[in-house]
């Protein structure tokens, strides 16, 4: 029963197969195996009975929707699991079997293994991060002095550099992925509690297991947190600023790549109907993900406050949504990776529509300066006159301001010529950028 | 890549299935063979095409897998399939081919599809509806009678019958299906609109070819909706009011089954550490579906105002997130009637809650019946003196307001025996409970 | 303490008088006053309490902060409420203060001002939706023959007519505020079941003394339904969808209101900075409503699983929901009013978009037009190397096409002609949009 | 027009007063007076109109309502604000009314004014969660060896501790509030940009006004932030994670108050109705933030994408969600620490409640303890079948095992002795409770 098609959108290939049915086995698989070898190290179980519990989980043949099915019974996948691993032990070796599951509960095979697929998905999403981070320096690298408008509330505000634009987009995502792989680590921690967190089952040996076990599987040691939730959550929450950090830039590249503003395009993809179409289809595919990630992180907050040491509901609503929360954000970093390495910028484009707004855009700018020798009240109320001729006559706002005898009067020449030049109205733009980009993550 | 373990505490086998890849295929073949039939009959294609088509469509092997990697590039999995379909009946009749998806655009198919899922996962769910309402009604009826207490912020207030209790819950499952059913009315609604909505490339047969393709389908015809998401987000809001209604009655009997209170116990699931243990374990799935289900509807609620004439982004975040809602809900159906048909209920044990609390569940009726006599502002403080008193030295509530001389002078025998009766302090509870059950849906 | 301004773009001056102290105090009155009034009617207390209950709940100056800070200490208003309106009565004459509150509890008090409230609320929500009924419906009329592009992913699809386009909206914002105004209907409830919805407290006046209270407050009877909050659920849901409606129409005009698209334009505000600015101020203010209903409904679902009798948590976190719900929608209302009132529409410049395609946005009609001549396989190739050549060239799709002589000598003159002629690229349009408005609300 | 009652569960006298009109106005005004004092420091203005702004904005008398108003018509309320600033440094000086928000533009008013509120609402919130630390702790200690139930599920699972089960909630809580800290750390950032981001209208002097302007208002220097919200998104995430952790420990309190449990109690609050009640109200008010708080978060992060330089939506929806998240936050911590510092702990009837399990809370230790002499498998049998013993005849589980002859037979007297004694059973709970404390953050 495969199930690609619903999901297309919200995960790729690479994720999808992290949280499939055969790698979650695995993840309890590895958890149950290395809790045996733990133990036996710790010489609590037989070491002879490691190498049964390893055999026969190797080759015991799962069957996962059994398993979903019964998880269903006891309101966890880990029950099914542990009796079909302890039956495959029993068939090789009676008296091993015994030592299956060796003094932990359901809820340290389920929560271990959660982890391990996160640190399977962990260089997957890194990767696309690298592409994105290389990416989005290059190109403002590449249009430092590349001028556009700046727009406020969709409408041209005053000139900016595309370069700053781009700087902006990358700090925002660097700053979101450092506290991802801030929360990336902090997660990757061991669960091992046994019934009720005393790790009461695991004997005088407990100490020792605990630490031979997160050394086997490279995790960390720490107290269990069975029902203490938080790291999840603010890894789920990392991730859901990680996407919404992304689909602001996709935001803004699916409106630079309207037909009307046409400043950059991706390279995007076509339409079952019209044969002109090229869609910002991977800019959609972030902005999917921006609309759902939010939801995934409530999902995941409303459930923490879970019931004394385990939880009935908050717990084992976790499982789709942390998956969904990784796969939403790893799609939406392949996407953007794809949108951002394939961006073509129209720089002719981009003065065009400056010019398109005979000069409003320098309307600021020009009370500034003008401001400067007529007080800036003054120029204010000029500017504003000077915008309703050009509205009404379409003559350019700078042409109409240096007609105006009591302002030329007072503003020397060079200043009158320069209230609709860009060079001035740029102010720290560029500064601001290298500013961005040194205070943004470096590429190691 | 089968994946249901990751989902298998959040859905069911049978709604599992109709979101997987084959039925997924499969309706995005019946849209498009219907759709080639309706075209036929509507004089707008050749009848041999039809044949054709259906052929090939039947005979397909697509590769979901294939599809889904191929749906990032264009924002849809549309494009590829009806590629693929394209493909398939060219190989068999060349000029066929042509008469492919005739007038329509990728969002005809992606949205009529989930439609056709929805429609088939209807029944499912209802028939768990049926099981529900049929075992509640059965529960109410059979303890009309049984006194237990009535809890308000988790501690003991006055008396009420478990009777009333369920139906209460019946009265609010029921209101909510009857939206949820009424919603699911309203989104069976093809979609076929072509490129922007106005079926331009359906030609003069545009009417005719709705007609007939609705008819086919068995949906409802309506103007297209390719940004009107309402009659969607409505339904499955309706999911997530139904989710919560079932979730109510699973946690008062989640309360109800703490060995500490034991008035009502689910069947239950076991442990894996742990030999004594019985859970809740039917009732937790429900709890965990009402945790993820509001969320599920807030992140279609933040989808729906989408751009223009398609979106780009909330369309696309669309399909994991109903089909996510229909499978919670559906699950916490399965798994409540589970839960409610094997309810164990000990009357026993409500009683000897009741005891327990030293007649203090009786104050409020206490203070009514004395109050009657003495005043109620005097009976007020005369109960609470008592409440004191009984707290202090262990003597039931009754007795020591009995022994309050003034009282006892004032209010007549037969009622001061009466202030901690059950039968008094019940009120109109079984006027209200067949009231409830009147007012809800009554079986059929 | 007055705070409007941290919600000031969320509420309107109305909405807030509605959910303001002196307002919920008023409404809390109202229901004991009534209560008294009902309960002397049924002869369960004497006639002369209601005069002196009624006259001191008038003249009792509450102290709201007083009342907020003590509410916090019984998680809930209402017990400092009552406790000031008795010691109020009990000023005036000590035997009624026995009578205040009558067989009530507190979260009758609460629920019940809450409804009030949401009573109150309802005709300026309605009175906001008829202005946009009203302007939508003229609006669509006017310009039922005004072309301009359909845009799919923000990108030019193929021809519309802004009549059209008005009435998806239209038809959106009715079916939404239909459901909004039953559900509106749904939740005018009495709240009253005394301490744990047996209304034990009212003796054997209940019945009567409900009917009366309900009559009274003008709202309808039922069982008490202290844990059910489903029908609130569906009312708050139902305002989020309405919001939503709203939304998509808003992001509409932001996006057509863009300069570089510039087809309409709302009157609009300005900025603190930019004298040139014009901008999309009411549709912002929609637009910020839509950023946060879902999220109010899926707060409210979140709580609906309420314990037992009454709820320690899901209850106590309703009110701000609630009230921060109807006021959000209705501010959305009120701006989209003012948007949609004072919109300008520029029919040349959808006119100009349309020819800035040059011709490619009829791309579809073309291979649909030339197809039925040559077969669509090959139609669809034949434009598709069409618009290569014009992206390439600038010449206009039209006599790209037009100069291919194996399509020229195949397809009559007077169909060539046609291929970029937006009358034979409206399809339905026209009727479809008749439709919508026929099947919208109408006006009354 | 106050309003305090609808939010008076959801927030304190002290956190209201923070977000309260005179409060956010003089917020506004803190900037616009120290941008002056900056902008003069830098040479950008005369030093005279700093007194002079400084002076008017003193004394202006602003109307919060009328800027409420007003703000809906440009979607911010920075221009009815400076607009009247400028009227009132105009009425005292005219020519220094040109220098009232210098180079700024109305977000970053907006901006900087809430990043203020966010600074004096931080020690609030600070000190209350020094309470709770200091408490928990103290509780911690206090119970080191208060042997009492584990529960599973709401079901008794094996023996722990009080102390270790605080010890989580501490360690959890202090996770949450670090977190919550370094984010409220990274949120006191300057918002200065002027119209597009680049501080063209500052001119020259740019970087030495920010400088002084954020040394004046005691805030970090930056560049501009206006679309990238990701900071305030970490700050509302870290209130939405520290209300869940609070919420957590909330929740096993008023479970283990119910009067059936009776192991712990918070003062509580009463009923209007019940003479008797005594309810967990200051954890319900803890578990009503819980319910509203991750939602706050989804709509922040919903909103998070902005478009360009300045959004038309997801800005102007913020304030109400960051405002109501600090607010929702600090009154769960005031309530909590209200909880916790008069929380009452009943050892006996912690002892007790393992009591009435009959022993089967020391299933798990039995196996284990017989285990090792007649391997698991077998004592996993066995104990089975001991506990449907116990189940069904009401002997203790311990002493059914005991008379089990194979077993007694092989496993020596001491060890079965100590099958049902609590010493085996708790495992590692004290070294893990001194782990968890030590971990936590220490008191300063």
């Amino acid at each position: 029963m495969t199930s690609r098609l619903i999901d297309c959108l919200s995960t790729t290939d690479a994720l999808a197969a992290v949280f499939d049915d055969r790698s979650v086995i695995d993840a309890m698989r590895r958890f149950e195996v290395a809790l045996a070898r733990a133990a036996a190290r710790a010489g609590a179980i037989p070491e002879g009975a490691v190498r049964h519990i390893d055999a026969a989980a190797a080759q015991a043949t799962c069957d996962a929707a059994a398993i979903a099915r019964a998880a269903r019974l006891s309101a966890t996948p880990a029950i099914p699991y542990v009796k079909a691993l302890r039956d495959a032990v029993r068939a090789v070796d009676e008296e091993s079997a015994s030592f299956v599951h060796w003094g932990a509960t359901s809820q340290d095979v389920i929560d271990t293994a959660m982890v391990l697929l996160l640190k399977r998905a962990r260089p997957i999403v890194a990767a696309d991060h690298e592409r994105i981070d290389r990416a989005l320096r290059t190109l403002s690298d590449r249009h430092a002095g590349t001028i556009m408008l700046g727009r406020t509330l969709l409408q041209p505000a005053t000139i900016i550099t595309f370069g700053l634009k781009v700087a902006g987009w990358l700090a925002a995502i660097d700053r979101a992925w450092r506290r991802l792989d801030a929360a990336w680590n902090e997660v990757l921690v061991l669960q091992l509690g046994g019934a009720a967190g005393t790790r009461a089952a695991l004997g005088a040996e407990a100490r020792a297991i605990v630490g031979e076990l997160a050394g086997e599987l490279g995790l960390a040691a720490a107290p269990p947190w069975h029902t203490d939730r938080d790291r999840l959550g603010a890894f789920v929450a990392a991730l859901g600023l990680y996407a919404a950090a992304l689909a602001k830039a996709a935001g803004d590249i699916a409106l630079l790549m309207q037909a009307e503003v046409g400043e950059a395009a991706e390279r995007g993809g076509g339409s079952s109907a019209m044969p002109q179409k090229r869609n910002p289809s991977s800019c959609t595919v972030v902005l999917a993900a921006a609309t759902r990630a939010p939801h995934l992180v409530s999902a995941f907050l409303s459930g923490i406050p879970q019931e004394h040491e385990r939880a009935a509901g908050g717990l084992q609503a976790e499982w789709p949504t942390v998956a969904g929360a990784v796969q939403t954000a790893g799609s939406a970093a392949d996407a953007f990776a794809q949108a951002i390495e394939g961006l073509a910028v129209d720089e002719a484009r981009m003065r065009a529509n400056i010019d398109a707004t005979l000069g409003l855009a320098f309307a600021e700018q020009a009370v500034v300066t003008i401001g400067r020798y007529i007080g800036m009240e003054n120029a204010r109320a000029a500017v504003e006159r000077a915008v309703q001729q050009t509205r009404s006559t379409g003559r350019r706002l700078g042409d109409v301001i240096r007609d105006v005898p009591e302002i030329a009067a007072q503003v020397p020449d060079h200043e009158m010529a320069g209230i609709d030049q860009p060079v001035a109205g740029l102010g720290e733009a560029e500064a601001l950028r290298q500013d961005l980009l040194a205070g943004s993550r470096p590429r190691t």
